[in-house]
C-alpha cells in the first residue's frame, strides 16, 4: 500500500456468500500486496434496503444502491463486481462494460452459451477501449494449483494422459433441505453442472493448458421435490426455514461425465451435492508421462506431486506443502507452514486483475475462457439429455494463463 | 487342522503370479482356518517341463503335468485351479466341471461373452451334481472389503447414491516396456479392462449387491508399438528383456466409462496402466444417503466410514484399522493393527470355497457372477468403440454373495 | 458491526511478524463477528519512524508513535497490544495496565518467572479497577483446538493417560541462517523453549484443564556459532543477509521433556527448531480412557478422535473437518468445508478479549495462565541445566478456561 | 528351494503367539527365498501335550516334545527357537548353544541385564565354533525399516539430530481385561518397556548405526489390580476369560523416556498399552541436517521421506510405498504396489539367520545386540525408579547391522 499507490473505486451487487468473500478480498488486497491500484469500497448494490444497509456495515462499503443501475452509473464506481445469481449476469456485466467499467464476474459466466458468446464479444470491443473483464473462477488462484500450473507448464509431467477431477459436496443430501435459488433452474440455469462442475472445467483446462474436446455425460436428480423455502430465506448453501408447500428440483444434483481433451488425455468429471461426508472436496489428479500431481481442496495447502525421473528407490508422492515463500502468492503472507484459508484465493484474485488493468492486460480466466467453459457445461447437459451421447466442443479458442507466473 | 479333516487332491494349472498366490493360499489355508477339507497339493501343470519343475519345488507340488488333460484325469485330483491367461480359461474348465472336478477360476472367466456363457451354463450342470465352480474375484476376500460389503448390506449407507472406482497403475508407461502377453489380444482378450477392470466391476457389483445396467465407455492406447519381449519372457507384471524388433500393442492401455446401477446409483469407473506413481490403487467410494465408503487396495487393511446418522460435531471419516477378531477373517491371523498382505485374499478364497464345497452348496463369485461382469466389460468395450455410445447390460441375474458373512 | 456498537481504541506495539497478524485480526473482527466493541486502530507503535510510517500505512493504523510511553498516554488508546520480543513485555505491560489500559500481550508472557509474576499481581490489580489483561495464546483458538477442549471438558476422553506433544519448525537447520534476535538470550529469553515450546505447555494444560505438575528436560543447541545478521535486519522467522563476522547462540536450539500432570497424565514434550521438513508442526495426542484425540497445526481444520464407545467394529480415529457452523468461531466464516487459516487464531482472540472487557469479566488466557506457562519454561530449563533432574512446579494456580464455550 | 539345498533341522518351543509366526516363516521361506538351507519343521516344544499336538498338526510340525531339554539332544535339531516368555530365555538358549545348536531367541533377550550378560557370553563362545546366536527383533526385517537403514547408512540424512519413537498399544485399556503373565514380573520381566519398548531400542539403535548413551525415565501403572484369568487361560493379547478373585499388576503399563545417542541425537521414547485407539502402532520419526523419515508399523509398506538436497519448491515428504523389487526383500515377494503383512518380517529374519548360519558368519542381531538393549532397558527401569534420575549407560559395544544390505 505504497503511498503513490492510486485509487480505484469499486461497486460490486450482490452480498451473500460470494458478497462476504469479495469484499473481505477488495478490503485486504493492499495490506498484503504492492498493488498498484488501492481499491475504495465505493457502494454495494442489493435489492433490499435492510439487508442492503447491514451488510454494507458489516462488509466496510461506503454506501449502497438499490439499483445495480445506478451502481453502474456513478463516477466513483470504475470497477463492477458481479456476485448476483447467473440470470442476471449478461445484463450487468454488459452494462457496466458498455459505461466503460472494468467487471470482476462470478462463475459461472452466465446461464446459457448464447449468453456468455455476448459477453465475450462485449468483453473484447470493451477490451479495445482499455476497460477489462475477468470470470472469477477464483480456485486459479488456490497457491497450490498455481503451483501445479507451473509445474505442468514447465514440463515436468511430459505428456498428460489421465485427468480425474471430482468436485463433491453434501449439502442437500437431506431430503427435508429447502428449495434455496440455487435448486431452481430459473436463477441458477443448473445444479451441480453449473454451480461445482463450472469450477473443475476451468480448473483442468488451466491446469492442462489444453480444452476440453467432447465429452459422454449423465447426470440425476435424486431428490425430485423439496419444501419450498420460508419468505425471504437466502439463496445459498444454509437452509434458514422452510414455508409450507413443496415444489420441485428443476435443475440436476449430480452429473457424471467422461472427456477427451484436444492433447488426448482421457478425463473423469463428476460434480455432486450427494456425496455424503465430503464437504467441499475438489479433488484433481493428473497424470503425465513423466510424473503426476494430487489435489484436494479439503487441503488446500497441500499439493501431492510424484516425479518419475527421481531415482526409483525413493520415488513416492511428495506431500507438498504450498506454504514457502517461493510458491505462488505466498510470500505476502506468513511464515512456512502457516496455513492460509479459502477467502485467500479471492485476495490473490483481485490482486491479479488489479495487476492486469494497471498494465493495461487483459486478465484471466477472461470472458472468453468463461465462454469455452459454459460451452463444456452445455455439451454436458445435452450429452446427459440424450443418453451420454458423445458431443463434441468446438476449439476456437485457445485457453489464456495470466496469473501463471504471479508471485 | 483338526485330525479328522478329510483330504481335497488340488490339480493347478499355470505357474506364473498367480500360480505362485494360489499355491501360497493352498498350503497355507489350513495353517490358520478350520477347514473342513484339508487342501493337498497334487499336481501342477504347465507346458515348459523344466520351468514347471522348478515350480512345482519353488510353490510344494507333489508332481507335475505338462498336458493339462492329464491333470484334470487324474484320480487324486479333486479340485482344478485355472491360473492361466484368459484365453485358455474356458477350454480347461469345461473339460474339468465335465470330468467331476470342482474348478477354481481367475478372472475375467473367459475373453468374450459367448465362451462365458457356455462356461456359466456348464457350471450350473456341473452343480446338479454337487460339481462346484467359483471365479477368482479375490479381492472380495480382502477383509476391508467384505467389511464394507457386510456394512451396505446392514443398510448402514442407505440408498446408494454415488460409485466411483478406479483401477490404477503404472508399469507400463515406459514406451520401452517390452510387448508381453497382457498387452496382446489373442492371449489377454483385453488390456486394462478385462485385468484390472473386472477386478472394480466385480467388486462394486458384489458390495452394492447390485448390477451395472448400462454403461457409456472411452478407451484409449497411449502407446501404440512397443519391443518384442525377449524369447520365453513370461507374461506378467514384470519386463525380463526385449528381443529385436517391435510389435503392435493390440488392447486398451486404459479405459474409462459412466454406469447406472439398476437400484440407481450414479458411477464412474476408471481402469488404466498410465497413471504414473500409482502401483496397485484399487480405489472405491460410495456414497450413500445415511453414509460413506472409502477404500484404497494401497492401504488394504484400511476402511474408511462416514456415518451421518452419527453425532453431527463430531461426524467424520472414520479410518477403520480392519484388523480386528470381529471383522472378516481376521481371527484367523495375528491381534489387532498387525496387517495382513496381498496374499491373504487368496487363502480366504480358497477358504471359501473348500467350506462351500464341504457344505454342498454354491460358491460366489459363481461362473454366472463372472458372465455378468464378462457382460459389462463387452458393454464398455462395445461402447468405446462406438464413441461412447449408451450401452445397456441385461440384467437376467442376480448378483450372489456367499462370503458375506464369513468371519 | 452492528450500529450502536461502541468503538474502542486500539495501540499496538511492534510491526514484525506478529504485528503484521494482529493488525489483520483488528482490523477483520468487526467483520465477521458481532462483537460489542468495535476495535479502532488508533497508533501503532516502534522506533524505527520510517518503517513505522510504512508499517502504518500497509496495516491500517491511523497514526504512528515512536515512544511506547506516549502511545500508552494517549487518551484515545483504550487497549494496548504488545508485540514487542519478550525482554520488553513486562515493562510495557505494567505502565500499559497502571495507566488503566486493557492488554494484549504477545507470549511467552515475559523472559523470567520474576517478571512474570510482577506483571500477574499488576494484572490481578488492574482487574480490581476493571481493567483487563491477556497474553496471547492464540492457537488456543484454532477452532480444532478449542473444539477438542469442548469433547474433553465434556468427559468424553474420560481419566487422561498420555499426552504427547511436539512443535517442530526447521528454519534454522541451515548453519548459514544468521544470528536473529530469535537466537540470542538477551532478547529471547530462551530459544526453542519459550518460542514455540510455550505454545505446546499452554496447549495442553488449556485442553487437560490440568497442570504440569513436574518436568524432566534435555535441551541442545546443536549449532554454537552462526553468521551475524545484516544491520537492520529483522529479528523473526527470515534472515535477511548476513553481515562480516560470526557471533555465538546463546539459546537452546531443542528442547525435550518428560512431565507429569497433576491428574496423572504421562506427557512427552519435544520443540525444536531442527525437525528437518517439518515446517510448523504442532501436534498434540491425548489418550483417554474413553477415547482420543489427535491435532496437527500443518492441518489446522482437522481433529482426530478415536471414541472407545462407539460400536466396536467401527471404532477408528475419526477425521472431522472442523468447519461446521456448530464448531467454535466457524458460524462467522464459511461454509463448511472452506478452510481457514492460520491468521483466524488472532481474530479469534481479540474477539473473545473484546467480549470478556464488554461483559467486565477477565479474558483468558489471563496473565497468571502466562505465569503458570512461565514456570514450566522456567522448570524446563533448569531440569535440563542439571542432567535432567525431576523439576516440580508448584501448583497454585487453576488453569482458566474462558473461551471454551465460545462459537 | 533349489534341489541342492541342504536341509536344516528346526526345534521351536512355544506355540503361543510367536509360535504361530515363527512356524508360518520357517515354512515360508524357501518358497520365496532361494536359502542355501532349507528348513524341517522337526519338532515343536511345550508342556501341555494336547496343545502342543494340536498346534503341531496345525503348524506343520513333525513332531512334539514336553520336555524342552529332549528338543534340545535330538540329533535331528539343528537350530532351535525360542518363543517362550522371556524368563526361561537363558536357560534354554545356554543350554542350545553348549549342545552345538544354532539359536534364535525371541526378544527380548532375557529379563535381567545378568542374564543377558551370560547368554552373550555363552553365544561368543559358541560362535567360535561355528555355532550362531540371534536375537527376533524382527521388525528389522519389515522392509521399509531395512530400507530406511540403508538410507541413513548411505548418508542420506547426514548428522542426525532427533529421534522420536513410541509403540503405543492399546489393549488393556479395559481395566478388566484379566492378569494375563504378561502383567506379572515374575514370567515378562517388565511391562511396556520390555515387551514393545525394546523394539523401538532396537530399531532406533539399529537405525542409526549408533547407541544410547544415556535415559531419563517415568513409568506408570495406571491399573494396579486386574480380574484373575481363568485357569489355562494364554498369556498373550487375547483375554479368554476370567476366574474368580483379582491380582496386582506388577509391571509397568506405560513408560517415557529421554535419551541422548552417543553420537549426539536427541530422543524422545514412550512405550504403552493405554493408548486408546493406537493397535499397534509403533512410530519412528528421524531428523537430520540433509533430510528425514517417518515410519509407523500400522502402514508398514511405507516409508516418509524428506530431503532437503531436492529442489526446494518441491521438497515435502514423499510417501514411498516400499514394494519395488529394488527395496530390500520384497523382489521375493509381489508386483509393485501389492502390499505384505506383519508375519513377513519374520520370514525374512529366518532367511537372513539361514544365510548367515551357511556363510559362516554371526547373524544380526547378535545376543550382545540384544545385551546392549537390555542394559538400555534397565536403564530406564532404573531411572524410573528413581524419579527420572539421568543414567547413563556404558558403550562397549558397537551396533551391528547384519541385514543392512539385504535384497
Amino acid at each position: 500500500m505504497g503511498s503513490s499507490s492510486r485509487e480505484i473505486g469499486i461497486g460490486m451487487i450482490g452480498y451473500a456468500f460470494m458478497g462476504a468473500a469479495h469484499s473481505q478480498a477488495w478490503r485486504n488486497v493492499a495490506r498484503f500486496f504492492d498493488v498498484p491500484l488501492v481499491p475504495r469500497l465505493r457502494a454495494i448494490g442489493g435489492r433490499d434496503p435492510v439487508k442492503l444497509s447491514a451488510a454494507a456495515r458489516r462488509f466496510g462499503w461506503e454506501s449502497t444502491e438499490t439499483d445495480w443501475h445506478r451502481l453502474i452509473a456513478r463516477d466513483d464506481v470504475e470497477l463492477v463486481d458481479i456476485c448476483t445469481p447467473g440470470s442476471s449476469h449478461a445484463e450487468i456485466a454488459i452494462a457496466a462494460l458498455r459505461a466503460g467499467k472494468h467487471v470482476l464476474c462470478e462463475k459461472p459466466l452466465a446461464n446459457t452459451v448464447a449468453e456468455a458468446e455476448t459477453m465475450a464479444d462485449e468483453a473484447d470491443a470493451a477490451a479495445r477501449h482499455g476497460v477489462r473483464a475477468m470470470v472469477g473462477f477464483n480456485y486459479r488462484r488456490v497457491p497450490a494449483i498455481a503451483f501445479a500450473r507451473q509445474l505442468i507448464a514447465a514440463g515436468k509431467l511430459g505428456a498428460i494422459r489421465h485427468v480425474r477431477a471430482v468436485y463433491l459436496q453434501d449439502w442437500i443430501v437431506d431430503p427435508d433441505f429447502p428449495l434455496v435459488w440455487r435448486l431452481r433452474i430459473e436463477e441458477a440455469g443448473s445444479g451441480a453442472i453449473g454451480d461445482i462442475g463450472a469450477h473443475i472445467v476451468d480448473a483442468t483446462q488451466y491446469l492442462l493448458g489444453d480444452h476440453i474436446a467432447g465429452v459422454s455425460a449423465l447426470s440425476q436428480t435424486f431428490i425430485k421435490e423439496r419444501p419450498l423455502p420460508a419468505h425471504g430465506a437466502g439463496g445459498g448453501l444454509a437452509a434458514t426455514g422452510t414455508a409450507a408447500g413443496r415444489g420441485s428440483v428443476t435443475v440436476d444434483d449430480a452429473v457424471v461425465f467422461l472427456a477427451r481433451f484436444a492433447g488426448g488425455a482421457l478425463a473423469t468429471f463428476e460434480a455432486t451435492r450427494f456425496a455424503t461426508g465430503r464437504k467441499n472436496a475438489l479433488r484433481i489428479e493428473i497424470n503425465g508421462e513423466h510424473g503426476s500431481l494430487a489435489f484436494d481442496l479439503e487441503s488446500l495447502n497441500e499439493l501431492e506431486y510424484f516425479d518419475r525421473t527421481a531415482a526409483s528407490a525413493t520415488q513416492g508422492f511428495t506431500r507438498i506443502l504450498v506454504t514457502e515463500a517461493e510458491h505462488p502468492y505466498i510470500a505476502a503472507w506468513w511464515p512456512p507452514g502457516h496455513l492460509i484459508g479459502y477467502e485467500h484465493s479471492f485476495t490473490h484474485e483481485v490482486r491479479d486483475l488489479l495487476v492486469a488493468i494497471a498494465a493495461g492486460e487483459d486478465p484471466a480466466p477472461s470472458f472468453r475462457d468463461g465462454l469455452q467453459v459454459q460451452r463444456v457445461l452445455d455439451a454436458v447437459a445435452r450429452s446427459a439429455a440424450a443418453d451420454a451421447r458423445w458431443t463434441p466442443i468446438p476449439a476456437d479458442h485457445v485457453v489464456a494463463a495470466q496469473g501463471e507466473n504471479v508471485r
